[in-house]
């Protein structure tokens, strides 16, 4: 090809490692079989950079629940934009600039994008770049965490489609993971009485010792979530944030206050299951009875307000009034690894891969 | 008893027929084991009426089907209050004053009230009394239709929580009922295309030919629903007034557009059997990846909007704009038969009953 004349092939390129998946995963996790890591060589002389992008070394990668929704091939109906196949799937994610073709960025520049090939190195074009200035007292994780996918949920179930009043009960399934524990910290703001479910008595500890839970509870342990929810919300609940739908869903539906509401954030209960095969809510006609509103989300519809949240989010980390617990693995090569945790519940906290020494 | 002193039995008491629930029914639909007509004895004396009270004489009594869902008993955690066992049961009515204890109404004033005791006559507080002109150009039996529990759910439905803009696609179950045929109506009016879901090939045609419908489908004729939306919705579905639950709304959550709204005015496929041996609604994961907000109501949150609805639905009945197919039953001997028929599909139109000659 004309661009690679003259080229000293071996000095200027470097090989980068990402992530494709080669096959939908309708029932079950993913393995080996649906995605693989392979090894791509990227050019990093000036003219294999197009203009409007930029060549970017990855440092930190968010690993989320959602992403499982978009290798499933998408079985009769359910929504979720699927990743291509064979194609490097993506994620949000903290680089540095190497190479540049927009005159806002130069290399060196760190920035944060939620649409980043999964990969070492990459050359992306810049549309949903976000400068982020390294001095400014955040951690770099933080911007795909606090500042990430799961912050901004969080921010938008509790704050926007919850918007619990002070003195209100809320509850909010996975409470460990990425969304649940900001989302816990942002009610408790509130003023609110927060209680969370979460997959270990560690993980309950935690809730309750780390991010200011009023209390919590292992759900593995309970037999049955009515009798659950019975005892730790006596007085009914008024906000749900859910992020695991299915049968927690259906107990909080017995035991909801009147004009209770429901954001819905995900459903991670429901991601590895083909979704006529799974067992469906049963008592919605209690969104009657009880005038529930049931609002699911995506991030997208709230760019709008994407800068009051990071306002608000930085002052509450500055002031130590929200904390962040970061679950971090090492290498590009832990993808599937770090993915599947966040499904077998074995961490507590925002999961992401640091991918090189910074 | 003292006010019994000197009275005339045989002259000033009026036998009176009404109906108690002496069981529940959480299974099935209610028989006569449930459902007993007695006869009581209304003492007609002016004595016997208290302060704030009136005597009555029904005219027009509402059949509707949130009835069933306050007679099941309440099953594990479903909500809805409950009537009270061995009491009349209450329901929404037309009478005719004869003799008041308050000094805004008088004998032979005709009042309608959501809550009369379901039965010939009555002596009950006035407090939710509403003066009719008889003279208004408004049929009586369009009070407890058109201005009534149906007329209302429909208003609240479409114009308050499903809000749709002309031009977007509603989608109207149990669309040849009381809610439906007006729901239907009022999406037309605000230039919508509107298709409805009906149980007979007759009420199909009514809804095209009556109510105005774009376009209309015989559930019962349809072996995959999912299969009937696609075909009725290629452009997908925006606005969704479920009265029926199960199986239907777990189709339309197969055929939602993004930003959906389904108004949720209940779940009459839901109602004769206990909650938790039904299938359940699968695909709730949609609400996340369509965004929908589903919200169930009462009409009793929004009384502050009823003068602004009474307003509406005079204008569009005056001019012709909307019209009322009223399925009328004959003398209060009649309920079950007519409680009944809404459960069966057998009618079209809002059921009630005259339970007099006016």
């Amino acid at each position: 090809m004309e661009k690679e004349k003259g080229v000293d092939f071996e000095e200027e390129m470097v090989e980068s490692r990402e992530w494709v998946l080669s096959k939908y995963a309708a029932n079950g996790f993913p393995t080996s079989d649906h995605l693989q890591m392979r090894t791509t060589r990227v050019i990093i002389t000036e003219d294999s950079v197009p203009e409007g992008h930029a060549m970017v070394q990855l440092l930190y990668i968010s690993v989320d629940p959602y992403m499982r929704t978009r290798m499933n091939g998408l079985q009769g109906g359910l929504y979720f934009p699927q990743y291509e196949l064979n194609q490097a799937i993506t994620a949000m994610a903290v680089g540095r600039l190497i190479k540049s073709k927009d005159p806002n960025y130069q290399a060196a520049d760190i920035v944060v994008s939620p649409f980043f090939p999964l990969a070492e190195y990459c050359v992306t074009p810049t549309t949903y770049f976000r400068k982020i200035d390294p001095d400014a007292g955040i951690s770099l994780p933080d911007y795909i965490s606090a500042f990430g996918l799961p912050g901004f949920s969080a921010w938008i179930g509790i704050e926007v489609l919850g918007n619990p009043k002070p003195g209100e009960n809320v509850f909010i399934s996975a409470a460990a993971g990425g969304v649940g524990m900001y989302a816990g910290q942002l009610a408790k703001l509130k003023g609110c009485r927060v209680v969370g479910s979460t997959g270990s008595d560690d993980k309950v500890k935690l809730l309750k010792e780390e991010f200011g839970y009023d209390d919590a509870f292992n759900y593995k342990k309970e037999k049955d979530f009515d009798d659950a929810l019975s005892k730790y919300f006596p007085n009914g609940i008024d906000v749900y944030l859910d992020n695991v739908g299915g049968e927690m869903l259906e107990a909080v539906l017995n035991h909801v206050n009147n004009k209770a509401r429901i954001p819905v954030c995900g459903a991670i209960s429901q991601y590895n299951q083909v979704w006529n095969e799974s067992k469906g809510v049963r008592n919605l006609l209690n969104i009657v009875g009880k005038e529930v509103r049931m609002e699911g989300f995506l991030l997208a519809s709230y760019l709008n307000r994407f800068g009051e949240f990071v306002m608000a989010m930085e002052s509450h980390l500055k002031q130590g009034k929200i904390v962040s617990k970061h679950k971090i693995y090492y290498g590009i090569e832990t993808f599937l690894e770090s993915l599947e945790s966040i499904f077998s519940g074995s961490n507590a906290g925002k999961v992401l891969i640091q991918v090189c020494k910074q």
